[in-house]
């Protein structure tokens, strides 16, 4: 069980839907489950709206409020600033706050472009020096069977890599009358499935693998180009992808295919990747967040097959401080578990992974994707 | 998204191990996905060594703490005294805190022994009228795939009940040296597997059915009779029932079969439920909690089958507030959902559910269950 | 791949209908996959009924037809006698044809009656000396899954067992205006769901655990007390249990529970059977029979799960001459297998199993447990 | 139960290797569950080892041999050829049976090229009109799970199709040291893991879907290039692709993902292919090939859920005749299936399907991802 710190640091957060939600919950429960080294306090959230953005704070527990973000990044008692913002807003706030010399935090993906991720990386690496650092949002990382599943593949327990299957699947775009929202806008949103629910799965592709992908071909289309704006007669055009698939070669010449969808009838969260080696395999679901699959070629010849572990014993990744085993965890504690990677990092003056690189690679992979839906041939990923 | 009360009520809690820990978290979290009536300020918390009790208040996030549970029901900014301590504690503070004036949550099973939980019973009865209200912490009511299923049978989507089938399987004690505790001890849990794990399976076959057991046969037994204690080289006995095994008549005339152990090897936390009835049928496995399998007969002959619900849309209970359907919760929410329950109750001046009237009942069953694994014959229940 | 044999067995088989056919196909199909010593000649099948017997022998490909099961016991191209017939008939063919030197295959339950079983067992006692062989068809022991599980717990795999887990769960009579058949009389039948569906998982879990059940406590139900009888507006009395559940004690120690049913909505052959013991657990379902889980809690800490094995492999029990892995088997070759061991173990002089003693064992389990639903009491399984 | 016919037709099977043994079962087994209008007579096996091919002959149950297909076609008590040989004598014997007015069944894939396929199309249309009737043996069509599914997508409760996901996976060439055989020969094989388990894959597609693949990018690689011959010390070289992954566009605008590999540890016979449409879904599992998983949006909102259908059922494709519902089917009788089905088209004059112009179609799309793999580049199916 966790000791309480002493040392305190102080959050700015933007933003306060959906993942602002997810986050504030986290900043609240970091220290329910870990020994990080400072506790969070939740200083200020920020929101262009004044009535809702304090409404937000009382709700989520904020002390206070800002409508600017520039002011946020004033702030003295502001020590890391949170960006749980829609992507077109991520660079110049996580720029801004980065020269300023704070922390930042940055949901998934890094950006809206290549251009900015770039702008981006290389502001990490310059208040780097400074003793600022920087982490993006790829929260899944910090799944406890996904954190395993790291483990054993750095074990080498899958052997030599051979294959990466990976979808995220959703449904909510299924019915053709679902109303229009930024998320499928290409300014606001920057792509579609592809940079949602795509950018996910290639970066635990790497993370999982160690590996990097070298070449794409990626298919996307719009099923469905005109929706209705929510509770009005008029419609917006949809100017972003509701799926693409995507093929892949990987660095070691292991074959990697993804798919991300908002068109799988029946998913909700169907985030799936599986990886099969020479000497095992591995496979998750995010519908069942506790559990991860594992086979092991070593088992004894025939009483191999794919185990299912539930993962919520003690000597699993960040399961100490939680509960008995066999208690499940949800869907949020990701959020709290990136808090005390994150926290840790600071205060140990280490770098926080996925850091801006690892945003900038993924940013890298999702461009080659474009392109090459665009263009409808293979591109390679940029290095 | 939850409106913030301006209300609040203390809470005043006994006990800060595993259940205390899981309910100062819903005590937190209540507010980020309800809209309760009254904001629940953690007053104080109340255990018998200092120290660790100041320790748990700081990491538990209590403004103070008690060392005499008595103190603690004198607090006058303390209206509701949660009870997280053994079973043997339960009476003695429940009554007290009933006859105070106090709400009253206790965990389950809500008393040691049958003559405790009627005295139970009636303090609860004497304070409903001085407006008092008092609950019983069967928390797996509070799963959103369990409190679907009731909705289910209730709206007589499975039709006439003809079987409940029952487990609730851990493995904790399979190793034969695990080494004992309290929960091992007759004098201080009251019984083993029994009152620990059946009592849950009964209280939702009552609860999910609407139902009430009759009689029944029960088969118990500890297959480790002695266990070394923790890093010592002296051994104890242990005086409960590590499994039991339990047959059951319902009132509609419905079968029922109850299994409890804590050598289930690769279990960690299987309580799964399934009912069948005339038109269809019900399963639950708390391992896969977002999850709940309904067979509904009237669909389309050939086209029937389970199906796998993820309960986690808008519609389903407890989950409007939350996260997007798909994004899972963890068990430590049910915590959470009965915390808004109660609270509600409260402020309704309704009758929280479920109630010591409830528990009694279940503490009847687990009587009449020793009495028939005592006396190798079946029983009846009494009323 | 197998060779084929000089050696031929005459086999007479009494029955056509659901019983008769699986035979059938399994006596054509046992030289396709086995290296029998004797290829069995399908002599002659027997039934009431000439033009409907002569229509299943030109369907079946039977060589000829009987209508008096006893002038097919005086043929003398008949070595084996392969009783598929209701269980009322099973004690008198299987006596006569024992006494008359032929070997004999039973339909499982053995006899409708203790005093029947108990004949049948005196009578193959009786035949062995002059070398006729009886087995009775418990068909389910030569699934290769279960086999593997039998194996596994031989080789000590599972350690000291614990606990036994038997459903067998069917859903033909959840609609109300299912007609009645023989299956629902007792003068036909002998029982309901306890003999026909019970005995099945009785013998297994004697089979799989090697352990015998020494007292047993049930509860038996007729759900609905008429039915009508097919195309006709007159209703008949159903005689026999509908769902019975039934918890045991094994003369190890162990605890085990069993239910049967045929109102187990959704659930069409559902023979769910697990073991857990000290070293490990087993799991089976019948709808997905060439699957095995196996949890091995000597597999590293973190990384134990119940492995579903495929178990289709050429190591496994029965399928060096199938086809290569993942190549499925259905249902109908649990019969072809049956027939492989029989042939061999006639060949080679020894007892085939299950034997006679072996379904006189079940009986007396489903006796006890007969006059434990009546009585309402324990009964302890006679010896 | 079927009846028995009066007609024959005479069968002549080229191969007795894993397909000749599949096939022979299939011959045998069909008058068991359909009512076939001819019974098929196992007239004559073919093989170039004579002793190997009477030996076969002998086991599967073949009444006479012959060494030379074209000996085979000249014999005036065969009616129907099966080719169950390898693909590089399909075209040749497809051709001239034809051309002698024989029947052909034709294993797939169809031919090694596309060269071959299209004349073995036009053979078999030329053949048509003189009575002959050619087939090519994709047996999983005759999956009841499978043809129950088309059934579904054509009554339109899936609506319009937005995705095929479709992948073949299996892992015996995981192991570096399995040795070499005639399938890792392109001059044999034609192609790797692309024609031997894509072309399933591909053909399922369009089978389910009555959609066509218009283009395609592939990705292929041998993974291991050298493998040891079985018990010698020399090693041959692999030249067909190991594992291929293919992104595809459907005419209706759905995308499609394929793959196919050799190298997926734990997978045996991993054939799974999921359909998503703005209505529903259907999903499949050949290694759990009694189930299909069917996702129906029109069921109540909050009560959607993947559906298991365990496919036994007498109202359920080429069920009515086997067992009661519940008793599982196994591979081998997809070939029982697609016998019944080409016995009852030749009987009645019609077209049996899959038609050699749909093994051309397939045929075209592996050739376009051959292209494409070798490219590294889109290529379009050619019409």
């Amino acid at each position: 069980m966790p000791q309480q710190p002493e040392a305190t640091i102080g959050i700015g957060m933007v933003g306060y839907a959906f993942m602002g939600r997810a986050h504030s919950a986290a900043w609240h429960a970091v220290t329910r489950a870990f020994d990080v080294p400072a506790r969070p306090r939740l200083a200020a959230i920020c929101g262009r709206d004044k009535a809702a953005t304090e409404e937000a704070a009382q709700r989520l527990g904020w002390a206070s409020t800002e409508t600017d973000w520039r002011a946020l990044i004033d702030r003295d008692d502001v020590d890391l600033i949170d960006i749980s913002a829609p992507g077109d807003m991520h660079a110049s706030i996580a720029i801004a706050a980065l020269r300023a010399g704070k922390h930042v935090l940055c949901e998934k993906p890094l950006a809206n472009s290549l251009t900015e991720a770039l702008a981006m990386k290389e502001a990490a690496d310059a208040a780097y020096a400074a003793g600022a650092r920087a982490m993006v949002g790829f929260n899944y990382r910090r799944v406890p069977a996904l954190a395993l599943a790291r483990r054993l593949v750095e074990q080498g327990r899958i052997g030599t890599l051979r294959h990466v299957r990976a979808v995220y699947l959703q449904d909510w775009l299924a019915d053709p009358q679902a109303p229009m929202t930024w998320r499928m806008q290409a300014e606001r949103a920057g792509s579609g499935a592809l940079g949602d629910l795509g950018a996910h799965i290639i970066d635990l592709a790497r993370y999982l693998t160690g590996d990097e992908i070298t070449d794409v071909s990626a298919l996307a289309t719009t099923f469905v180009a005109e929706r209705p704006y929510a509770g009005e007669s008029a419609v917006g055009m949809v100017t972003v992808d509701d799926a693409v698939v995507l093929s892949a070669r990987l660095a070691s010449g292991a074959l990697a295919s993804f798919e991300a969808t908002r068109y799988a009838a029946g998913h909700k969260n169907g985030l799936r990747i599986e990886l099969n080696g020479s000497a095992g395999s591995l496979a998750f679901d995010l519908e069942r967040l506790n559990e991860l699959e594992f086979l092991d070629r070593a088992d004894q010849p025939g009483l191999t097959g794919f185990r299912r572990i539930l993962v919520t014993e003690p000597y699993h990744p960040y399961l100490a401080g939680w509960w008995p085993p066999g208690h499940t965890l949800g869907w949020e504690h990701t959020f709290t578990h990136q808090a005390a990677d994150l926290l840790t990092a600071i205060a140990e003056g280490e770098q926080p992974l996925p850091s801006f690189a690892d945003g900038l690679a993924v940013q890298r992979v999702l461009d080659a994707a474009a392109r090459s839906a665009a263009a409808h041939r293979w591109e390679s990923v940029t290095r």
